[in-house]
């Protein structure tokens, strides 16, 4: 990011013993901002809130946070701004500190809010798994590195996406979003309690879709569903819902239902997905 | 860890955008300093370039990472040195940057070598288990949440170690080293395919057991193994061999052919593990 307010300092640096860098001991949220807004920073602070609870963390103060977040913000009012809460510095040993004060990293590009390719972007299905721990699942924690290796499998400035599948070969997320597929009128989003990140934008999508009537489950499947959707979407808190032109020789040409659940997240704030 | 050279640089902090920070996209090695000498230095370099090709990083050049951890260390001759290689700054995004350097920071706590309790130590079962991928599997990455967990679990100071198994029940590791377990005069350890890290002392002790005529195999086993075990005991670089003299409310009193393979480690320069 392009400026930080490190512990409310402005700042380029963390100390080298902070154990969100030793360890990936901590969280972290990434907040659209639009308009001068955080958009859904509510949302995103009660999963910061959950998260930090779960892993037995001091929580931040709410207010606080989004006045530094603001405050960073400054006049910019189009970007990306990333909290990194990690549980502070420590000496050597993976036990947590007994008394240690957590980290707050915020960290703010100004940028403009991305296109959608509203005739939807291309993704292929990666070979790097996802592995599940229901201790860590649902968070969205500084232990990233299987994104990372997931990302790293392609180059081709053309796919945007890859599919992640846990080990037993059930689909979970993409490398930085959720999935979602449409089916014979239904909506189906894998269930998260063994891996995957709760997305503020699939929260967003599985609340629209019940006010739309759509049903939508949340359940295991696997890469057969590809073959059977009529159309397949990506969600994230920065471009609200990708839709998908193709996953590898799977083409999706319907998106009826992707369509009316933009609009309906336009309509919630989410500009970019206005038609 | 008290001092540290970054990149060469006597310092204390790093970029706030290094991705061992914000993914964990990186490596560490904790080596023993004895004697002056950084012990089993070149396995603990093997291992980290290994890793860092699995991981598509650039591999650090030997001979100046040995004079760097030389120079860092200065007059102390006992301590412990921690080398993290994060694959550098980045920008957001789990892609791992076209062009990047990594980041290496080298820590050094001076403290004498650890007394081992020669009549054991104790350990307990974490519920936190450790997740499984083959991605991922034997590296000592900097993702360590899952061991933070574990180690959390307890704080009661008179055990010393937790040992975590993976979703199946398989035993896997301790929480900051590796397991084995005497049976029948024989040495199982866990196979690491799925998960854990190839240990520098575990090479040591299964290379000896060999040396010593002990049938040793790595396989898989339950908590099952630790009713049916004669001793059990954990390995790591900076202690040797900790010999173990319970588990939950499993005992252990014969200790011969673990102490048969400290004074074999002891031989070896790992001189806490002598009588």
């Amino acid at each position: 990011m392009k400026r930080w307010l490190i512990n409310g300092v402005s700042a380029a640096q963390i100390d080298v013993n902070d154990r969100g860098f030793a360890y990936g001991d901590g969280l972290f949220e990434t907040i659209a901002v639009r308009n001068g807004m955080l958009r859904f920073f509510g949302a995103h602070f009660a999963r910061l809130v959950v998260s930090c609870r779960r892993l037995g963390m001091a929580v931040p103060e709410q207010d606080a946070l989004a006045e530094s977040a603001q405050q960073l913000c400054g006049s910019d009012r189009e970007g990306t701004l990333k909290i990194i809460i990690s549980r502070g510095v420590g000496e050597r040993g993976y036990r947590p500190p007994v008394s240690v004060t957590p980290t707050c990293a915020i960290g703010f590009t100004p940028e403009p809010a991305p296109q959608i390719p509203h005739n939807g972007i291309r993704a292929r299905v990666c070979a790097t798994r996802i592995s599940s721990n229901p201790a860590t699942a649902g968070m969205k924690t500084l232990n990233r590195l299987e994104q990372v290796l997931a990302r790293s499998e392609w180059d081709d400035p053309a796919i945007d996406e890859g599919i992640m599948r846990d080990s037993d070969g059930y689909l979970i997320c993409g490398t930085q979003s959720n999935l979602f597929v449409v089916s014979g009128g239904r909506l189906w989003t894998p269930v998260l309690d063994q891996s995957g990140v709760h997305g503020i934008m699939r929260a967003q999508v599985l609340n629209l879709a019940e006010e739309q009537g759509i049903d939508c489950r949340e359940q295991r499947f696997t890469l057969g569903a590809l073959d059977e959707a009529d159309d397949v979407f990506f969600t994230n808190a920065r471009v609200g819902i990708w839709p998908v032109a193709g996953i590898d020789e799977h083409v999706y040409e319907r998106h009826a239902i992707t369509r009316q659940l933009m609009l309906g997240l336009a309509g919630r704030g989410v500009s970019e997905c206005a038609d």
